[in-house]
């Protein structure tokens, strides 16, 4: 595989109570595949300077990139630039960048620029800004860190301004046959079929419809005569 | 907190590739919540040997518990069980009770019992079976390590099996107020708040809705006496 590689730490107490069901991932997944980055890993760790500290050095070092979402607001429970900073070994203040966006925007809309707002300005020494057009207070990147807000829409509009920054290897092409037998029914030949094509990752996801076992086979890989010439064969023995 | 601690490994290329939609770490958390166990780490790996391997050890290593979802069917790409056994340094064959289970199901449907479909009694040494009462092949839990399978409702048929041998802490309640403001107007109140009930959790959870912002303040805690005087002042703040 030469694509470049991934993950995601999701921060946040809210996911793993579950009060809140996690979409960013999701999202996040979608795009990287099809700009050709390989999502490895996802990881969701609380609102706990260390472990996020910890996650964040361990997942930068292991990937090419690293995305998080979560934890950059205002409140006290916001800890995410902070905890990234340590693990990425710099020093950490309200910048000037960062404090001048913030002002301009309140001074728009009229309200305060306290001291909770100024927070938002916390950015690592030696971090690059990420645009927020939803809210203005921004992400950033340092390093292959790549620091996102939470709340979806502000997370999504993260992610279109940071991707086309990004080098993507060939896109992750993927097809998909329906079969509607039993898993253990196709399980040999379909595990004789990956064998074959060792180029390609081949993946089998059973359902339950009316009672009745089925399953989902999909292929994957970025060369696309090799992926027809796979769904030939594959629809050939369970078309 | 006294309260026993658990986390999940998803094991699934389908869910990094985007191409699924992850529901068992959402549904997981919440029977834990009730539970009184703290989902305090979630992680997904994709389906490499040694990814899973490494999780394994770590988060059960880590936790009171660790609950695995996904891998335990007859295809080539089912591969936690042995990865799991691997983590717990223990032997794993084609068990005799699993064997049974499963010969006495394919009997009952009139289909064969095949090498794939015998695949799935592989059960570590040791381990103590899951039931499955969706479709017979069984999870299986072994030191604190519960593993499950990756389809929703056999995930959630097993977790019933699963949970009444825990035992959990006092329930982990929460209340929430809905505040109309932006988090930056009450941060600075809330965090005062929130730091004179170190025993309580309190978050905020921002939102924007018809453009305007607002935030869900959860204060989450075992004591029902210390929730509601947190509640109380929570009100007279930003009632």
């Amino acid at each position: 595989m030469t694509n470049p590689t991934a993950a995601i730490l999701v921060i946040g107490d809210e996911i793993l109570s579950g009060r809140t069901r996690d979409s960013n991932l999701h999202f996040l997944a979608g795009e990287l595949t099809r700009l050709g980055i390989t999502l490895c890993e996802a990881r969701i760790v609380a609102d706990i300077h260390s472990e996020i500290v910890d996650a964040v050095r361990t997942l930068s070092s292991k990937y090419t990139h690293l995305f998080t979402s979560g934890g950059i607001g205002p409140t006290h429970d916001d800890i995410t630039a902070d905890a990234v900073a340590e693990a990425m070994g710099v020093p950490i203040s309200h910048r000037a960048d960062a404090m001048a966006l913030l002002q301009a925007h309140y001074d728009r809309s009229g309200l305060p620029f306290n001291e909770a707002r100024q927070r938002m300005a916390r950015i690592p020494d030696g971090a690059a800004l990420i645009d927020n057009p939803v809210s203005t207070a921004p992400g950033f990147t340092i390093g292959n860190v790549h620091v996102m807000a939470g709340v979806p829409n502000i997370f999504q509009a993260m992610v279109a301004s940071v991707l086309p920054t990004l080098t993507g290897g060939p896109p992750l092409l993927s097809q998909s046959l329906r079969v509607n037998r039993g898993e253990g029914e196709i399980a040999g030949p379909f595990g004789a079929l990956a064998a074959e094509f060792p180029d390609l990752s081949m993946g089998s996801y059973p359902f339950i419809q009316n009672g009745a076992h089925g399953a989902n086979l999909v292929v994957r890989g970025t060369d696309p005569g090799r992926l027809d010439a796979a769904m030939v064969k594959l629809t050939q023995l369970f078309g």
